[in-house]
């Protein structure tokens, strides 16, 4: 694992790291938060997955995620979105390919070689930071925006026992109905449906639910509203009788600028799961 | 109008009218919660609907209210679920008759001549509490339990600009598809299903909306949600891009012990709303 960067940061440090991966086959990087409490030894750790076209750095900078770690002792990471490098698989598209892994592991060329995001974020990943820095792996949980909203309730609902908590912004909610789903499952996964529902959060709310409290903030204004889907986990939630609020929020978009309003809700959010018994 | 009790109540004071009401053909009684801020001039009002069985009591000696109403200067109102009296008609059930008026005109015998509770409850003690006490007449809100949630909802969605701000406790989210509702609407109102939908939340929400915030809270081990549908309410919700929140909450039933658990979050929501601008 190697430094690229360190930067001080609301009195811990704003790390961003590269190694070679196993899983990805390709070198990842990734951004890492470690309050100054990490100092003293192990803190909890919110996991931040980001959406189409993004890179580690997008929620690193934007999201102002920072301000209220710091005041909650909480360790953030930032995970990269799709495996990169030269010798990986692409597409025109900035919904398939690079920056749009969609957190499956692919099983259809060209992308099975390196598209294993999967594995990458649920198994390797959590390896090497509790290798690396003071991470209580046993007070974990997990947020994203849009296709990383997707990525935290699938992994939620999948690992049971892993997060004490999930959150999502204005996440891809019911993939395998909408064109934001359909299109890169078929590409990654293959025709058969039955493959894709572990991968659609409605799908496994009803199927499976999360032990544990559910957070969900979207926008009104949200402008791929139809893409997202929010009626359906909503939906799904509610008749689940899951514990969990879903929230509309008037007037907001799909941007950083929605995501960084409620950043500090869903870090408290998460600090009273994490910090708990 | 008749004043049946006044009690000093954290500050302010707890009231019990009763007067001879032209909607419904026979005196009723209402609780009203008048805090002491009202002494300065017209102070918002919180009307509170109650459920089946329930009288104006109810809600007023268990809810918990008064002490977060008198901390924001709200007025509360608790009217009655009912026309009451020897003439008034009745049923063996507890879910038909009285206790049960479900906040609807009936058309139908025996009950057409004293339930008419959408008219007593939004017009005719809108007319006597702004008459006979403090009350801003342009800040008014609305929430309600169970039967009340259903009221409140409905009222809300088909009264714009009367109320900036509508919640509910374990709403009847749609009864025109339910236990809860089939039975008393085809009562009240008769067998012509299309005259039942202005009395479904649900319903309302998909064609009408509400023009301010709503918030919903419901227990996950509410001993009644297949009657209540709350998944039905959520999905058109989010399905509208309602400005709202729907909670879970888990472990809590129906009791009244929900509802004073989360009887300070809606008083605060309520009191963000009649305090802007």
């Amino acid at each position: 694992m190697q430094t690229v960067s360190e930067n001080k940061s609301f009195g811990g440090i704003q790390g961003v790291y590269s190694h070679a991966s196993d899983a990805c086959g390709c070198d990842m990087t990734f951004g890492l938060f470690l309050p100054e409490q990490a100092a003293e030894g192990p803190v909890p750790v919110l996991w931040y997955l980001s959406g189409l076209t993004c890179t580690h750095e997008n929620a690193m900078v934007k999201a102002g995620a920072q301000a209220w770690a710091a005041e909650a002792g909480i360790a953030l990471v930032f995970p990269d979105t799709s495996p990169r490098g030269e010798g990986v698989a692409d597409d025109e598209a900035y919904d398939l390919g690079k920056g749009a892994g969609f957190y499956v592991n692919a099983t259809e060329k060209p992308w099975a070689p390196h598209f294993r995001m999967w594995d990458y974020v649920t198994e390797e990943l959590p390896n090497i930071i509790t290798a690396n820095f003071a991470i209580a792996e046993d007070r974990q949980a997990i947020t994203g925006h849009s296709m990383g909203g997707h990525g935290a309730l699938t992994m939620a609902m999948r690992l049971p026992g892993r997060f004490r908590s999930v959150s999502a912004f204005a996440p891809i909610a019911h993939p395998s109905q909408s064109d934001w789903g359909r299109k890169q499952l078929a590409a990654y996964l293959g025709a058969d449906e039955s493959l894709w529902a572990p991968h659609d959060s409605t799908l496994l709310m009803k199927r499976l639910g999360f032990d544990g409290p559910v957070l969900i903030d979207q926008g009104s204004k949200d402008q791929f509203l139809e893409l997202l889907k929010p009626e359906a986990l909503a939906q799904a939630m509610m008749e689940r009788r899951q514990n969990g609020t879903f929230r509309m929020q008037p007037g907001y978009d799909h941007s950083y600028f929605f995501v960084s309003s409620f950043m500090h809700d869903h870090i408290a959010f998460h600090a009273e799961a994490l910090y708990g018994n």
